[in-house]
């Protein structure tokens, strides 16, 4: 990779204060620890200070508070985080893709690709289906029938997208996810589950970013929708006619049952389960490994986590717990008993 | 979508009784809050009157107890909700696919596709496997040597079935799920892993639906077995040598462990874990989010769930968790010693 | 399937010591329950001798503190587990497969395929890429632009392995297993999520296997690590930056969150969950289903399960999780009036 950019053609374009040399020229980004002459670092705490003091960096992005910590040539940005961010996506641009279909792609009848978009080899467009300027449909990819895709879109190979499904602009999805599943709605009748039609569609906002091998079943009968915005992360299960909330980031393994409401600018942990028919209010975070059974109406973070331990202390005290009822009643009989004598 | 239907019509291949205007003709299904005049809606539960109350349906199926609780014309049956799975059924049909093979997709020798049987763009079917009548096997499947897979199958895109796996009719297959891959058999020795070979197979009866991304690990030695009627939604595991017993239902992200074996008509909820060589009965229902670590000889609803609340209160509470032991024994300490007060 | 051995042979093979009969001859590998008389079985654990002596098995493994429970020919190993799997892999070679690209494939300028290797049907390996001696890529895998796996690879079909990753020797991928997808970095600034280019690799070392639909995220800035002799199972996931030490086994459905640093030799029991930033020393094991939120230091077993019950007593008993302070500080007030008391 051979671009490069001085301090001051960063700061050019993505705003921040240059301190020291603006002529610096840097390729690449990287930690304080790891960083080269010819790269950039960053920090985002200054309890990270004594890094600074130690790395080999060019120049380095920091936030106000930390503008005079080195003397190295440097970036004073209010958001150091974000301004790392955009600096790695310009120096990181996305390879180039060619315009076009692979000869050995399928593509089914009045299907509709942009002329700017790509669609890789063995990639498999169903009948009717649309997919906008700029995309880029990877290697093996299924759009099913009359799938709408917006401009922008970037799926890595082997994304799967069920007919009828609406995408929004830029979307990034990552190999093995599934979008538009059916639901799993089922009916007893007589000993056997019948199986109920899945006939709403997935329908996804603007912007939104979706892990590897995660899953976003299609509605029952209204639709599953994921607002702008959105990021998950991997192996998420998403049940039929969810509703995320705009900007929800939601972290691996997390899966969330039938009907829920999830809020805008919620953070939900690392395997974390939701309950069907719940509602999450805005800004709630939920800890990983969390199972939420009840709607959640205020803002807040949440956790219901069981405390690790060594095997043998864990399984010691672990076992009361199937008697926590009776402790408690053996309490409250010590209280009445307590205060019968204090009375005497 | 042109399909229509009177309710007599409805009626007459699906039994029930009309009651109000049986020429009401109806061509979709939607809940009671968004149905439109020409559409039915159901009510499964007598609390939702409320809303029988306001629907703009035009037609409604329902039970019996709730037969007199609307003047709309409607379709009354002992179980409304499997009644509205089969209309809805009626209403949305499949759609239509081609017979034969696309010609972008690759056939093993001595491979035997039922000429009924529809092979989608870019599938792969093994050398010696076996596609019975009317099954459609989606864009990208990949169905290894030697598979068998019966009638009227239905597996949308990117499913992949390893060789020599044996499945029955009806099976639906939703795309990443995986069938027959290696089970995790693994000996140490002298510090180092070795492989035990996977030489059973995954052998499905009928009527099974599994869901996108769900794994299924071939046998060890014998078979990992899925008898007929079982559900299982998406991203689920089940390990080697897992038999599950007829008509269970599992919800999304469980993981069952190697050689257990679940009971007919078991209910699992979301993210549940079954510990390897358990035997759950039949009729057992577990929560989701619960492990089982021991065999459930009994029908019944079981559970294991720590309750949420804000993070501040449950780190309040669960940090007491680590010293339960010692609390319980503290109890007893204050019960012996209240006794002795009381015997002075 | 016509292969079959002597005992003599086998031994000859892979050491052990044979007693009674060396010329029996047997063909496939059972369990002592299932065996017949042409097949060898295994009896790793002496509490299962009942076993044995109903086995109808031709042979058997065992090891020295059995070797006479049994009159039947027998080979006598130190680890008769290790054996059985060496016998079982002599018995069960894999199939035979083509060097050479099968005509579907799709294959990108500049990539270097040994001629030893196989690339099945609908493969696509991309500009740049290096396919090793004797390695096999599946039907339908996606190998990335530059990346690069070493000889005698098994990439089972549907396998996805992003650009520029790089893979020792000996890799077993099951299908829908995910490598090199970005990790899930993102930076809040005035109210909507900025993408950080995730610009490391996954590096994978030798005789490593990857279970079916497990996804590795590549590093944000530098490499997500595996080292030798890992073994993951099915649907676990592993964030960006994580580092996982050699030998170690990871059961299924388990989540490793960001820059986590795993030991040499630990066993992490399914649906585990490790938090991001976390380090656990060499031979750890995790208990199925627990949430590790702090650093292990010291090797041994850890774990943090909530214990199940029939569901009204594990609600009777759960509600009191959200007072157990107060119940802590209930016996505390106790403790001292109780002593007060005692003074009078």
């Amino acid at each position: 990779m051979n671009i490069s950019y001085r301090l001051a053609d960063i700061a050019a374009q993505l705003g921040g204060r240059v301190l020291g040399d603006a002529e610096a020229r840097i390729s690449q980004i990287a930690t304080l620890e790891k960083a080269q002459a010819n790269q950039i670092s960053f920090l985002t705490n200054s309890k990270y200070r004594t890094q600074l003091a130690g790395t080999r960096a060019g120049a380095v992005i920091l936030g106000e508070a930390d503008a005079e910590a080195t003397d190295l040539p440097r970036i004073v940005s209010d958001n150091p985080y974000a301004y790392f961010a955009r600096v790695s996506a310009l120096l990181n641009p996305l390879p180039e893709v060619r315009p076009g279909v692979h000869p050995s792609a399928a593509v089914g009848a009045g299907a509709q690709i942009d002329a700017t978009a790509s669609i890789a080899a063995m990639a498999v467009i169903g009948e009717g289906a649309t997919i906008g300027a700029f995309s880029v449909i990877g290697a093996g990819c299924c759009i099913g029938a009359n799938a709408v895709i917006g401009s922008h879109a970037r799926l890595y190979p082997h994304v799967v997208i069920y007919h009828d499904c609406v995408i929004g602009d830029n979307l990034i999805a990552h190999s093995g996810a599934v979008i538009g599943s059916d639901g799993f709605g089922i009916a007893m009748d007589e000993g056997r589950w019948i199986k109920i039609p899945q006939i709403g569609r997935v329908v996804i906002g603007n912007d939104v970013e979706i892990g590897a091998n995660t899953t976003i079943d299609r509605g029952a009968l209204d639709d599953t929708v994921i607002e702008d915005g959105v990021k998950l992360d991997n192996q998420i299960q998403i049940a039929h006619n969810v509703r995320i909330g705009a900007h929800t980031a939601i972290a691996g393994c997390t899966g969330i049952a039938g009907s829920a409401v999830i809020g805008r600018y919620c953070l939900i942990g690392g395997g974390a389960r939701i309950l069907g028919h719940l509602q999450l209010a805005d800004h709630v975070e939920i800890a990983a490994h969390t199972l939420i059974g009840k709607s959640i109406r205020e803002a807040g973070s949440y956790a219901a986590i069981f405390p690790f331990g060594k095997t043998e202390d864990w399984r010691r005290n672990a076992v009361h717990l199937r008697h926590l009822d009776d402790l408690v009643k053996r309490v409250k009989v010590l209280e009445q008993e307590l205060e019968a004598l204090k009375r005497k």
